[in-house]
């Protein structure tokens, strides 16, 4: 099978968009597989994902963002170009509950993820031995309050050595610098452990509890510099009731959170997530 | 058939509560239909609703209440007593969106809500046909900033004629004073336009389109002094994505909201819901 | 604000159809809204739903079809061509359950199924009221076996008489004769209470009961000659329990039935179905 | 803290029963900490679960089941006692998709299932180094339609041996023989992949794919005589389009699995699964 491109877009909403995007690809004999489209009223952007196979097609793979660029200025656009059989390199950052963690390594290992996950990071040893029965290297990095803005050096160090895309905060209990987050705009997915907006920061489970709500949730969304406030990917509830204990509400709300974040991470590899204005359009 | 009683109880938990209750139900030749309890770990509360068949009961239904005092004293309970075919008065105060009204209706017609509703009141004309069509008393009491006082002591007098035990708040877009809430604790349903404590106050449609949640919700809850801060009753969650425009979460929701708010309705009215600690416990 | 174009299509797939299609709006000045496309890899299939706005479009509305035939006859095109502020007429059958006829009016005088409904059929007389309310012709025709025939030419012509695109069964307790339902391909479409291809039949609701199952749902398909067999369009699910009594589980399905049956007849008046292999594409 | 009793009850229901049980336990010093009773109304019987501390109780544990004989007896209860402090054996057979049986055993390391997995059998040696990273025996038991009553003595020959109570298919593509079955009457539960009565027997995801359902399932259920026909313990459901590929929906099939096999598991350790009818009741 040959390889397949992606091309994520996003620009002022005008007429014709559309046609030059699709004239590009099937006027260079591409054959496209799925196309989706967006147009936000609100703010007249449009948005596009298109996917086509590269068997046939008249432009070698590593021209094609040169060819595209001159579509791409004329309709002042944003947009990145994928290749759906490059690997990517993403590391997950974890502290001592290790379920989501767990969950994803064995996803990664049986396909269903299609990234590299070259290392672990935890400001504890407890996932050491996980990381050992999955043959990936674990680094501990403790941070404190004091040694924090050491720590984060040697850790964008080491997510710079291992040419690290995508970080995932797999319920990681330290909250990243603006700075660190800044290198990585919308490329660190962490997993909240609640229905956001509704609790956000410390103890959702706990929150929730004692407010008694009849339904709890788990929402996967990029970091940003504000904590618990970037761009929703992924969310997800299920009903909880009076006789649920706070114990029984964490261990329900730990099978959201695994499913939450690994469909953000799914998305994210599969290039279907675009953001704007604080937001995300997830092509699924 | 025969008439229930059904009997709601709350006390600090000890040893011999369930056995007590019981048998002064089967010890007057009472068959136990439903019994439930739950015990709050935490604060350690009793509650309990035991329903029991009035066929063969040896206590004539005047005189329940007053031979079950001794053993409520005895272990410090709070405790009311009802009848399953007593049909209460409720009152419905209504705005300007009416799906929520007309499905109320439409389910005590159908004998789903077993209710009576003598009359339905509205700061708007609008749902003057629909009131008309179902054969209730329609009372326009227009709320203003300057007469609301004024207005609630009609409002108030025109529930006490009615004998409404129940104010259900299908999408009324007035807050109720203090005053009027404190004269019916536990007895004023609301029905709130998302899942509570995300988005209180106005417009949380509009927030959550903004926002870009992938989830949106509806809760109905008992109100209280504290604006959409009172004990949750139920609450229902349904999907979103980028695709749906602020007109068509308004349409998702307002399907929830039917639901949501005719659950908390019925469930009072079958003498399902215990408060405490700002929070419900729902026998269902 | 203009009329749109909608433009549904199906073909074999292969190179050059989005181009193609995008091209023929693009180039006649006309401003894409929404384009959602897929293709069924297994049978090869090329699905599209294109929406544009006319507003500047250079093909006169009553002669874009002319005009895009010679395209859609180059690719093999089975398609067809609608406006979105048409509005059709549509007839609702029902029986003795009235929920869903009901819950549709509702949804039409409130703008949010856009459809004319000139008149309902029904064996029994019990909806005249509804349909007096609503202001809708009522028109009792008494199936039984021996009529059976005979009545189905009567209904026939009472629906060509009112130009019916779109016959909707509300819970339309008699099976259509194969003659009918030819008459009307992927124009019928009815709501079976049970998660097909689960209780196909008579009395779902009890079977499901005496089956034990946890959950329940509810179907809405396009009617074939097979009985409940048609393309599924919509399902949903709710949860049930040891301690929901067979009349609960119909109350909790006839909530689940509304919400179903709406959104299969939205999608259809908002030209999203496509058919196909038995089954159904979505593009919502 | 102190070991609770737990006892599920079911008989012909009749006066005095929850009265004569609760009696029982608060008689001899318990403390009731769940009550949970439920009448079935068309075949007029009678269950109870009712767990209490041991602290204080005036029976000693290992007399508690003659103890309670008499009154048992008198009521012509069906019974079983259960300690909550007790961990029984439970074996896993598993094939070769082993999400379910990673699943499970990550949630007894973690303590959310309160037994012991001495052993997995299986007729592959796919799982061997699962087994092995969480250090439990791994046998091998290929079976083939020649060998198969051959294989099961050996099965369950190792089961004896190892004091197993409770057997789980984990997605274990082989089918028990009555016999087997016979032997362990509500003691095997298995997961089925789709929401039965849907889809019994092979395939279920394909035949959802070429059907076009818009929702799939998952079931668990005790294992019968009957192929999938066994009293359902716990079904969910998600929402699949037509954009979902086969492997798609095997993948979103797959968590579902996972969640609805874990609580029919967790259920039965916490005792809270009573069998009647060919059905369920679930105390949760």
């Amino acid at each position: 099978m040959s390889d397949h491109a992606i091309l994520l877009v996003s620009c002022p909403d005008r007429r014709g968009i559309t046609a030059a995007i699709s004239n590009f690809v099937s006027g260079h004999q591409g054959n496209i597989i799925h196309a989706d489209q967006h147009i936000d009223d609100q703010s007249n952007i449009f948005f596009m994902r298109i996917e086509w196979s590269l068997d046939g097609f008249s432009i070698p793979k590593d021209l094609i963002a040169e060819e595209f660029t001159e579509l791409a200025d004329r309709f002042g656009m944003e947009w990145n170009l994928y290749f759906r059989d490059d690997r990517i390199n993403a590391a997950i950052f974890v502290s001592r509950h290790l379920h989501c963690l767990y969950d994803l390594l064995y996803r990664v290992r049986g396909g269903e993820l299609t990234c590299r996950v070259p290392v672990i990071l935890s400001n504890h040893s407890d996932a050491a031995g996980i990381a050992e029965d999955f043959g990936i290297e674990y680094i501990v990095t403790p941070v404190t309050p004091e040694n924090k803005a050491e720590q984060e050096v040697r850790q964008r160090q080491i997510l710079a050595e291992r040419g690290i895309e995508l970080v995932v905060l797999a319920r990681y209990h330290q909250i990243l610098s603006p700075e660190f987050v800044d290198a990585y705009p919308n490329r660190i997915i962490n997993i909240h452990h609640s229905f956001l907006p509704a609790f956000p920061g410390q103890n959702p489970y706990a929150r929730a509890y004692k407010k008694g709500v009849k339904i709890i949730g788990a929402t996967s969304h990029f970091v940003t510099a504000e904590l618990d406030e970037g761009p929703i990917i992924e969310q997800d509830t299920v009903r909880v009731s009076h006789s649920d204990s706070l114990q029984r509400l964490k261990e329900k709300g730990s099978d959201l959170e695994r499913v939450v974040l690994s469909r953000a991470v799914r998305w994210y590899l599969e290039r279907k997530i675009l953001c704007y204005n604080h937001k995300t359009v997830v092509f699924d």
